[in-house]
């Protein structure tokens, strides 16, 4: 393997491991815990999973690898704060939801090429990614494995003794 | 810059963001916010900062940039729970500790070349590291990334009302 190859490998396998992590924990939720608070007043299991997935559904538009599915999720976990709106999806569903959106995107991230973690994601403006090559498809998908391993942190409240 | 260049690139501003806002964060804990817990019953925040400043410290040997200054973090906040021993800094050292250990960090990574990125780390083996390329210092950096998100997610429950 040449060193793009190692480097886009290692971040992919970054990826993978935290993405995993979050669906075996997401895929093991009992029916009470996904209805829990992570803490007394703080947001409830199933919000934190709903925004999980509606933030990887926004993936696939902004990292130009396919449509969104489920774009009804947003006005609930992501414009609204938790119990604001009646949750869309069952328990269920919501978990087949994360795991088939979690699947698909690490397939389309498992067929790009060194060069095509370099292009530019598409809520950057030609001008600004001219400016700065860093705000590419690696930079979406960098920001969004933290952005999973943050809301992991707070799941595991939930499901830890 | 070259296709490796930007993809070094990419990774070390995810570093970098993660840790300003993990240390923007510390730096403004208040006394009674530090001594506080993330939620009832759970580690209390100086815990996970102290965890945190501890695992940020043995990045130093395991990535080959220099010698550990904190070695005696190790047996409070990473062997033993919350509460088992008494804290060994004050928590204003403590924070003068984080940020110390994270801008002598960033700066190691600053000067790292791509092929410097994709050096073995010091904790896997040559047979191993030969078998697999993407066991390498880029890969210890995001694996404590990821941590470091991990934590911060769990801190704003302490910080934010």
């Amino acid at each position: 393997m040449n060193i793009e190859k190692i480097l886009s490998q290692t971040v992919l396998n970054s990826w993978k491991s935290v993405t995993e992590r979050a669906s075996a924990l997401i895929a093991q939720l009992s029916e009470e815990q996904i209805q829990s608070e992570i803490a007394p007043g703080r947001n409830r299991v199933i919000y934190i999973v709903g925004h999980l997935t509606a933030v990887s559904d926004r993936m696939f538009p902004l990292l130009g690898v396919g449509e969104r599915r489920f774009p009804n999720l947003d006005t609930v976990y992501i414009e609204h704060p938790d119990r604001a709106e009646a949750d869309p999806l069952a328990p269920a569903d919501l978990k087949v939801a994360w795991q088939d959106l979690t699947t698909r995107l690490t397939d389309a991230l498992e067929a790009f090429t060194p060069e095509e973690w370099l292009q530019k994601h598409t809520s950057v403006s030609d001008a600004d990614f001219a400016k700065d090559p860093a705000r590419n498809r690696m930079a979406v998908v960098l920001t969004r494995t933290n952005h999973i391993s943050y809301h992991i942190g707070q799941l595991m409240l939930a499901v830890s003794p």
